[in-house]
């Protein structure tokens, strides 16, 4: 029925912006109002102007308990001579808010007056007029501006209005974002997905940010990779909705049908941006709505959302989206782009000494973490080859620059340990976080060369002189004074699947001829213990079935496990529990942190030595089993 | 039945603010946990870090349509001799995200196969290991930390979390915090009230507070002022929050009752903040729970509950508030301080050149439109006795930068054209506002020569050549080079009861036996119309009855009138429609604006200008009555 288009198209993104917006405006779409209650208008924009009605004070009213007088009537009065004033003709007993009796313009405070009898006070100074007195419309004046249109209603502005005499006003609607998931892989959260399925929660992603631009997400069931049914879907939600996402189908592959859909139900503008992430995309109108195909991956699916859906949902209120803040940074790796796409480049950032550091995320368009660690992103023209190493650049932020500033950069081996820091961190220092990175012990030592990270986590064993981590920093680090402080002491193990059914029980079983071994890549810690054992043990790694075949992560190889590629492999102990398998132990490591000396007295970092040589620590520690934390907090060595 | 404290305690924000919290501390109140779905947690905290659950990937997927292949069978094909692969041993076809067939280790993208028969395919080029594939745990590693506590859930991290295979979080429970309104003066909102009551705001302003700060705010009915029924609200309200506020009655009037009711039912901590606004402040703690006595003057009540209430909300969900971001300005003009208390200035800010220029706004602590129009607030503290002009300070902004860099500052005599104006920006650029101080014609000019404002309205006749406004620019802004643009002419008249009962049908009625009446302050700009008139007309003002007597805006005229004080006024239409008074027009003047030259090739100063002379301005003026716009936009004179 459809035919496979292979090829997407790869329009400038100004170019896919301008003729999606210039439809827009043709088809004069533009925003709707309607009537809400003042008391439930936070954060709501208006639709039009809100004038007062009456005027507050609405009445001179007394700011003071005392007595309402007529200045004329007091003028003269001193400490030396007092003067004394009758009741009803000149001077009337008043409390705060109350009206000023006709003639009167002024309040003497009540601590001020001398009551000689019921009828008669004495005062000891005169009153100027109006003084003491809120005169009508002090605050607001009836026919008065409160508020303009296209203004984000705030509790003062609630007030205000409210004071004026404004009971409920026009407001924009909140522009209807219907969400059609498509995908026969998709399951829904709620049961954990078999092999091959994929759990839905790009809906949910895309509906939290649709809250917060100020539209009303209404996410939909799943559709089937079936071009009827996906018709069907989009032909129902354009007649209930502003905006009509397809998530995904919007690429060129042989399900993707979004574009054909689009196409033939009504107008299709774009297909295949030039950006990346976010090249597959779909951009239509269909019965006089923007249609827009989001590309499957999320960390795309954000980009294309931010970019062409987010001014729209500001432009169906009355807006323009905010401007993100700007702060500009210095990158700390080398990054090649290509000429075919303009990228956008998550990073995080350090505010490492005087600088701002930024350092790239994993660029994969599918990994959404990427995200969740974004400090902001950069723009890499199309026609710019990528970046260089101390490259100045400017990021859009996508947090708060305090957060950021308040943020320790982790950058190494992960351990779970640093998790629990973390937290502890957050719970005792709310404003203070800890992110990590997780690039292994290498990668770690290499980000501290390149002043990229507060810190290094580290597990390198010494094949030579069975030494961790020093000697490894001698070698890379020698300008950077550091402190190498233990966190804690760790049990590595074999995982084998549940049950141990080929009883494995040391590392010597490595050699049996009915084992085969899954490995960890060269460089990284767990394959240096691995490399330091057998060689302790005399056994020759080429009796190893296995031992070239390589995995870059404890999940991975615990994966191999678990899927019988492979019948163990070497890694610790979360590993294994995360993907349900038995754990061989078999020798116990040293996870040891590294802190650049520089960095030890700052506010940040004394903060997270604190969490770790808290009591609280050591009970988290405690409850994860595996871990021993004799000297942990201990500096072992520093550089002199 | 209560002793009346006529005097407050005067005790030090800093020294009340630890007292409160070390008690908080010492009755260990602190956060609560709840279980929301992971769905519905957007911008909630989190009370437990995240961990994930399964890994995303959970296998090794394809991230290309195409065929798996094992690389190692690959290896060797180039453009001059492709290999040949066969179905099911060596490759299997495959599309995005579907797994990886066990044993297979890359995927070749369709465009590069070629198929020799349904059972081979050829590729040119050989296949790296894991090449397009998505291996197992690229996003997260089940077991990582996604998310850690006190966290704020972003529309990326409910995309992690559901990736991660979790559902549901534990996040902090929203504290509660119940308003109990007090006043037998209050009405409720949805009834115009009556002379001496007034309508009950500050509970639906509290809300919109208490919500943004992340609590659930409960707005009670109104309470009476009575002792026994405020109690009996207290101690009810106590049962069902985390926090409780009583306002009004924290004063030491004789109907103040909170003070004495705190006491009575628990522990009186404070009485009195050395703060301005918001000295009548009652802190204390009744059955556990902190309850604050919050100023009547919302003014006072926005720096009570921001320095006290915002802090305690955080906290009770584990945050510490986010810091306002800090500006430095140079104040506009001199204000005088009292040693008594630290003050909380509003300012208004316009960047005026290269400098940011605070202008404090009304210090009454009822004026709420203090707080609409303010875009941040200095500190003076108690010891300081004021500020000077050009003295630097800090502002602590409460609206966004950039907001304030794109609005345009106007402070002079105000005019409804403005707000039109105000609104039309609005409009046409979302991003640009105009706010406008109403301070009078000469109050404007003051303000230009200080450097204080973009522009001024003004209608200042000269008595001598019967000249709007240039007379006076000479003399009062020598030094500034300005532009004079005529914004309107408009009518100004008398103001009479509805129905004209004495029959006032000109300016000579006003000498009439049976007619009195109320007059403008001298030098506003109204005075000197009727000045102009009366002495053309060879009236004398002696013969005037309450030509002595002043107000200080068109709305106190009007309300002279209203209330029978005077029999008729002179002023603008709208004061009049505001009031339901009926008007003789007597005299066309003319409203200009005056802009500094500098300022006028402002691309905000060009917008206004788009607007005033766009035809939709034209429409709302018209609609307005009483204006002629034949020289709106035509600029009458600059200074050379």
């Amino acid at each position: 029925m459809v035919k496979r288009n292979i090829y997407l198209e790869n329009v400038p993104l100004k170019e896919a912006y301008n003729k999606f917006f210039q439809r827009i405006e043709e088809l004069k779409i533009s925003p709707v109002g309607e009537k809400v209650s003042v008391e439930k208008a936070l954060d709501r924009i208006t639709a039009e102007p809100v004038f007062a009605v009456i005027s507050s004070p609405h009445y001179h009213a007394s700011a003071m308990d005392g007595a309402a007088v007529k200045s004329v009537d007091t003028y003269g009065a001193m400490e030396t001579s007092p003067k004394q004033l009758k009741l009803k003709q000149q001077y009337v007993p008043i409390d705060t808010g109350q009206p000023l009796p006709l003639g009167f313009d002024a309040v003497i405070m009540i601590e001020e007056i001398h009551e000689v009898d019921t009828e008669t006070i004495e005062i000891s100074s005169a009153a100027a007029p109006w003084q003491h007195v809120r005169v009508m419309g002090e605050d607001i004046v009836a026919t008065e501006l409160i508020i303009p249109v296209n203004h984000t209603v705030g509790p003062e502005d609630i007030g205000a209005m409210l004071a004026g005499g404004i009971w409920e006003i026009a407001v924009r609607k909140k522009p209807v974002v219907t969400i059609i998931p498509t995908g026969s892989e998709l399951v829904q959260p709620g049961e954990l997905p078999g092999s091959g399925k994929i759990i839905e929660f790009n809906s949910r992603f895309f509906s939290g940010l649709i809250t917060r631009w100020g539209g009303e997400p209404r996410p939909q069931e799943i559709v089937k990779d079936e071009y009827q049914k996906i018709k069907e879907a989009l032909l129902e939600a354009v007649k209930q909705s502003d905006v009509v996402l397809i998530n995904a189908g919007s690429s060129a592959g042989s399900r993707d049908y979004t574009a054909a859909i689009v196409e033939e139900a009504g107008e299709l503008l774009t297909h295949g941006v030039a950006i990346k992430p976010g090249k597959p995309t779909v951009i239509g109108i269909v019965e006089g709505k923007p249609v827009i195909g989001v590309p499957g991956y999320p960390v795309a699916a954000f980009f294309i959302l931010d970019l062409l859906l987010k001014p729209l949902v500001y432009k169906l209120q009355g807006l323009t989206p905010p401007r993100r803040n700007i702060v500009e940074a210095v990158m700390s790796r080398r990054v090649v782009s290509s000429f075919k796409a303009e990228e956008f480049l998550r990073v995080k950032l350090g505010q490492v000494r005087d600088k701002m550091i930024a350092t790239p995320l994993p660029r994969g368009s599918g990994v959404i973490t990427s995200l969740v660690r974004a400090d902001g992103f950069v723009r890499i023209p199309q026609l710019k080859e990528g970046l260089e190493v101390g490259e100045k650049v400017s990021v859009d932020l996508v947090k708060d620059l305090s957060e950021i500033k308040n943020t320790i950069v982790s950058i190494g081996s992960h351990d779970l340990t640093l998790d629990i820091l973390a937290n502890l961190l957050r719970l005792t220092y709310p404003e203070t976080g800890l992110s990590s990175a997780h690039v292994g012990s290498m990668g770690g030592i290499l980000a501290l060369r390149r002043g990229e990270t507060h810190l290094a986590g580290s597990h390198l064993l010494d094949e030579q002189t069975g030494e961790y981590n020093v000697p490894f920093i001698k070698r890379l680090l020698p300008d950077v004074k550091v402190v190498l402080m233990n966190l804690a002491y760790r049990q590595q193990g074999l995982f084998v699947p549940s049950g141990n059914p080929k009883n494995i029980n040391k590392l010597e079983d490595l050699v049996r001829e009915d084992i085969t071994f899954i490995n960890r890549q060269r460089g990284a810690g767990t394959r240096l213990l691995l490399d330091y054992h057998v060689k302790k043990l005399n056994l020759d790694p080429q009796e190893i079935k296995g031992y070239g075949r390589e995995e870059y992560s404890h999940l991975s190889v615990a994966a191999a496990v678990a899927s019988g590629a492979a019948d163990t492999g070497l890694g610790v102990l979360a590993a294994s529990r995360a993907l349900g398998l038995d754990f061989i132990p078999l020798a116990r490591e040293r996870y040891d942190i590294i802190i650049p000396e520089e960095f030890l007295e700052t506010e940040m970092i004394q903060r997270l030595l604190e969490m770790i040589n808290s009591d609280q620590f050591k009970k988290e520690v405690d409850k994860l089993g595996g871990y021993d934390l004799e000297e942990s907090g201990k500096i072992l060595w520093t550089s002199h």
